[in-house]
């Protein structure tokens, strides 16, 4: 009731809470002004001067901290940190994320529009304000792989109407939008009948093609960034959400100096729980970004009312009165030191912990049975061919990212299966040693298989299993021995989905991940424990690849370049065709 | 369909038109581009580089004018024209405006939600696109005088779910809000309720009071504002809507610099016809803004992104790709010469004229029939009293705005009646020549009526009646005679509301304003000539007003100082309290 402020402003009754003794960062004026905070109904009534003998049932001593409002993420995907919502919202509340715009896309692609109503329900009356995107792209690459669902313009209608559902997730498609596929476009004029907000996906896309995009009234983009695709972005009335990942100081620059500031966000989109338990979440942007030259009041602009102007909520983002009374205490603008996180007015973080509990409620019976796979033997990872060698289609990951690229080599045939000794079959035909890679699918009624083969791991000896791969989700092993892929998958499908990671019979680390194979019940320390021992545990299978987990996750990934496998075999992303692994064999 | 936008940018069908041969200006990065734009299905598809051989159906060569956006007007009200909506919009059209944001607080004085819905009904289907505010406060007085209709929380809510209605229109009860009125905070709790946007007018109210009204959630205000109430408006994250009337080169020194420049608004409120019909509308806005300092392109971005940031109109403010096709070119930023119009992506207007005929339709029987009142005899005028002499209170108009003070006359009493000669009450006792003014409800089932005196009007002779008199419109009449009194309100009433001057018994100015007592179906031009004619009848019966119209329209206005005649009597307006008109009487 609009009066509980209007008459605690005006001192007619008391306010429900008073924090006293703060800088309040004013993000429209840019001032920072000394002042108390007065709250009433878990908003805002009146920052600043609130009068002498201003009364309170509670007042929270500031200590002189800075007043921020609380960080808004507008682009994210929950299932990266693999925690359930709640143990996430306590693990990122307390660094000052209050809001987020989340885009489940990959529960969708496990379990369709299921998911999608599952995660709804699992976010609702946490500490953490959660919107959710429909996820607009499921499969990723359809026709290269088979997800647990297809979402077409009838589903996407559907999610929209879901109590919850703020607008259509990342448009990932964007050849299909520029291309005028048939299934894109019907997905978007679905979307654009609701006015909902609507996001796009456009790495490297620009001029023409980009304005075509946009057309369509995708007008944001959290992909690649550079100061040269800002710009052009920004020129094209989108909103540009930054990542970590591209910031640089000369990108810092631009942005300090672009005229469109209302416009630019900064973004996590996928925190893996590793880093997020390392560095933290958006208050880690925060940091970085003005590390790197962005003004500090730009950097808070970007994650609290830019973020609130884009996401359409208009009563967030600022320490103002008539705003909900997400406000964040802190003791360096530049550290983005939060110290304590009050959500809708009440203290609900203080010095990294949550000071309430967080709801919990277990996930529905169905989200923990996703595995409709049978166990599997070692011979289910061998390749056959006949002949005595047989050149094969190599997968080359570099060792870095999620990028690949295709070598052919020679491979001797034993006993009517490729080994995986062989030589290369380029000019100089050096030996190689490749790793199997093997996609199963993992949804009803489908039993579709491939075999391939990965370089640039000579020295890998062990397999990995995960049910968390990009974007469909299969079960997913790479290995060095049949025996090895075998015992890995078997013990993830045991856990309902998971990785884990097998050298000669010994488990060396397992992570459970039993909700759709994505998520699971562990708090943010354990979980990241667990990560840290399977960092280890590939450094003792000597796993040439930087993150363990953007490989693991990534390599089945069709539409990221060049050439990946999926359920449905090898695919050349590049020129969109499948490429046979075993191109021909000799006798 | 987006198709037909992607397929165009992307050269596989014919653009529907091409504007060939412009200077983009870009108001999010503040560029301006040569270039051209291709226009599909009524939408720009790709704005600046169409790449070679682009085709279209139609191509419109720009001779390199600039392209700006369509001005959308944030707040204003329709009535003020004296116009349907069809005639205003093809008034304001080839002046460049393409969209408004209209409060119908007059007509919902005359006719209540009635009221509101035909005036979404009636600006359906127009080239200009009009958001309709939900009128929250009517009457404006309530106790001190009558409107046609009490409008309440239930009434808000059902006005917020009519077709075309966006949020709730200015509260202009801000003491009402502050102090917690009843009827004021039900109203806000419903608004409230649907997330709606909600407009404010706080003339002056400042500090804690300010804050209070802002944490009832109404976060724009279009009222007095200088640099001090902009920066503390803009402080509390409110909307700023400068009007014209407050336009200063140190205000707009002030906005250039201000880092809140997403929130800075242009609005026109009211524009009388004559206004309008010399000056312009929102084109005039932007050439004084400029031509008193403020940067072309702040003032550009005042009146069209940030207008549809504000209005919540995703799909507009910009010549970028996914905006609705609503642009002007013009030769001159400066200038803001707007000399073609299109809408939608229709050359809409050219040179000042519309070049598409504006739909018309006749408003429905009940908006043309709301002069619920007998003819009147000059008997009706009179002010009875015993006595010989007797103790008046006057109202004495400044002759320049709508500000009253009140003073005491000494007045003879001849026959029962008060007289018009007096002598002032107060120290130096000197002479003077009383005006009568007489307020007659004009609703339904209601005969209450009020008559009392002006000053400072000595020279005037005749009388002017009028049924467009603020905020509850009802039949106001100023005069000298009661005979010229009853003959101008006669004739008013026979028309079906209006306007009249009388002299002598002679017209000499006649409106008539047959829809609701507040518009007529007269075009721009001719009603223009017809308030000239006022003017000049004003100077032919020595009406000491610089306006005619703000004197015959605001002296029944019980919210503006000091003191003001309604149908219920004489309102102290600061006191907030009646006064006898008649103070004494002496044998």
């Amino acid at each position: 009731m609009v009066r509980n402020l209007t008459d605690a402003v005006m001192g007619r009754r008391p306010y429900d809470r008073i924090i006293k003794n703060v800088r309040i960062v004013n993000v429209f004026t840019e001032e920072i002004i000394p002042g108390n905070i007065g709250i009433a109904d878990g908003m805002i009534a009146c920052a600043g001067d609130l009068g002498e003998g201003a009364e309170a049932l509670e007042t929270v001593d500031g200590k002189g901290r800075f007043a921020v409002p609380g960080f808004i993420d507008s682009h994210m995907h929950l299932e990266s940190s693999m925690m359930t919502p709640a143990h996430f919202a306590e693990a990122v509340v307390p660094m000052g994320t209050v809001a987020v715009a989340a885009d489940p896309h990959e529960i969708a692609n496990v379990m369709g529009k299921r998911g999608v109503e599952i995660l709804c329900e699992m976010t609702r009356d946490l500490p953490l304000h959660v919107s959710i995107m429909a996820p607009s792209t499921v499969p990723s690459a359809p026709g290269f792989e088979t997800a647990g669902a297809s979402l077409g313009a009838e589903d996407v209608r559907e999610m929209l109407s879901y109590d919850g559902v703020l607008g259509l997730g990342e448009v990932m498609d964007f050849n299909g939008v520029v291309d005028s596929d048939e299934k894109m476009t019907a997905i978007i004029d679905e979307a654009q009948k609701t006015g909902c907000l609507m996001d796009g996906h456009v790495p490297l896309l620009k001029g023409r093609s980009l304005q075509a995009f946009v057309s369509a009234g995708l007008d944001c983009d959290h992909t690649y960034m550079d100061a040269d695709s800002v710009a052009e972005k920004l020129r094209c009335g989108m909103w540009v959400q930054i990542q970590e990942r591209y910031f640089t100081p000369e990108l810092m620059a631009y942005l300090n100096d672009s005229p469109a500031q209302g416009r630019i966000l900064l973004a996590t989109d996928d925190v893996p729980i590793s880093r997020l338990a390392e560095h933290g979440h958006v208050d880690h942007l925060v940091r970085k970004a003005i590390s790197m030259g962005l003004k500090p009041m730009n950097a808070y602009r970007y994650v609290t009312i830019n973020a609130a102007d884009r996401l359409r909520m208009y009563r967030s983002g600022a320490v103002a009165p008539g705003k909900w009374a997400d406000i964040l205490l802190l003791d360096s603008l530049e550290q983005a030191d939060v110290s304590a996180v009050f959500c809708k007015g009440v203290l609900t973080a203080e010095n990294g912990k949550m000071t309430v509990p967080v709801p919990e409620k277990p996930f529905p019976a169905d989200a923990c049975a996703t595995m409709s796979i049978e166990p599997l033997a070692p011979e289910d990872f061998r390749l056959k061919a006949d002949g005595s060698r047989a050149l094969v289609q190599v997968i080359v990951q570099d060792g870095k990212t999620a990028k690949t690229s295709p070598r052919k080599a020679w491979c001797a045939v034993a006993g009517g299966c490729v080994e995986r000794e062989g030589v290369w079959a380029d000019g100089d035909k050096v030996p190689c040693s490749l790793v199997k890679m093997a996609v199963f699918n993992r949804y009803p009624d489908n039993d579709r298989r491939s075999i391939g083969f990965l370089g640039n791991l000579d020295q890998f000896r062990g397999a990995i299993a995960t049910t968390y791969a990009h974007d469909c989700h299969n079960l997913t092993v790479y290995g060095s021995s049949d025996e090895d892929m075998a015992a890995a998958a078997n013990l993830v499908i045991r856990s309902g989905g998971g990785v884990a990671a097998v050298k000669d019979g010994r488990v060396l680390a397992h992570i459970a991940l039993p909700i759709a194979g994505l998520l699971c019940e562990d708090r943010m320390e354990v979980l990241a424990k667990k990560f840290e021992n399977l960092t280890r545990a590939a450094e003792e299978m000597k796993l040439n690849h930087e993150e363990v987990l953007s490989f693991i996750t990534l390599m089945a990934l069709a539409v990221s370049p060049e050439i990946k496998l999926t359920d449905l075999g090898l695919v050349d992303v590049v020129h969109k065709c499948f490429v046979p692994c075993v191109e021909k064999t000799e006798e």
